[in-house]
């Protein structure tokens, strides 16, 4: 895990936002680090409404923050 | 969903609004990526008040990105 | 609803507090379309303390854009 | 309630940690409109730990917002 | 309780993140007045996860605050 | 704890990500002194999908907080 996120700088806000996604599930991998654990609560949040937008708020400060490091690709139109 | 997000910039405030409810709502495609489990859990947040001001939170965190992107439309009126 | 917000510049920081409140609730406008939902739901936030502090997060954070939209008002007082 | 917020200046951090108190309690003002129903509500907040916690988030919000618009009080040691 | 906050500005990081924890303390004792009352509460959220969360992302907002009004300590290595 | 923090400048992304867990919990430690009872909350919140995703809220607001001060390792690619 030790280089996993070379950089912030992505191609496009599309790639940002994945990367965003990923971001928001490294913190739980390694405050759960056991995968099988981590399988076993999918269900908990992946079919649960408000636990759905509790994911989408930290994916959206995430977002914010490799936006920005991207100057908001503003000439990536 | 390759390049479903191209750029960050809109022409009105208004349609960087509709675009932070769009971000907010991938977050979550991605994380239930079955359309029939999302479909099932509308009603429970669409009818609950505390779940539609969540929504609106993230939709809120999207919009200062999406405004600060936009140099927030300084001088668009 | 197509230009509901033709610009984010208000005259003073109370409007702009104002415009603050109406971005938090367009969010759930566009996620509860029906006019009756909402006005059921009413009473399950507007009496409930948890629900209004809820609803007072969404509004700091549309503050805080609309706040830096305007450059603070720092000539404003 | 027009102008109740001429400014976001303040002549002390301490005093811009007021206006972010004041500045979380408006939108509840704002949504519950009856001062009745507020000092109803105020022991389901002011007596419960995580309340007071979403409280003290909404503040700290507002107070970051409050903050950067007095460009951080930097020489009001 | 006047100028209990006369400056954000800190010698390093770590007393800024004090700073922080002060910061969101500081919400609390003044929604809830009565210091009886609040070490009343102080169990309810001392010895429950869920809540020495919401407080920690409490002083993440406020700490992001301070380290931003010390430009982010930037030489302070 | 005295300098814990000395700095937020990290030299990638990874390790900035990983002082912004460290910053999530260091405010659970300063608000739960006692290291008995953090460890018999940790099953409480590590093995529970909501809680997770609170946890990864708050290092989502560090790690932003990190990588400004890091002015987002624009040229660390």
């Amino acid at each position: 895990m030790d280089n996993w996120l070379p950089t912030l700088i992505t191609a496009t806000p599309s790639e940002g936002y994945d990367l965003a996604v990923k971001l928001a599930r490294m913190a739980i991998k390694k405050t759960q680090g056991d995968p099988a654990v981590r399988e076993r609560l999918r269900p908990d949040y992946a079919e649960n409404a408000d636990s759905l937008i509790s994911v989408s708020a930290v994916v959206a400060t995430h977002f914010a923050t490799v936006a920005a490091a991207n100057a908001y690709w503003r000439d990536a139109r």
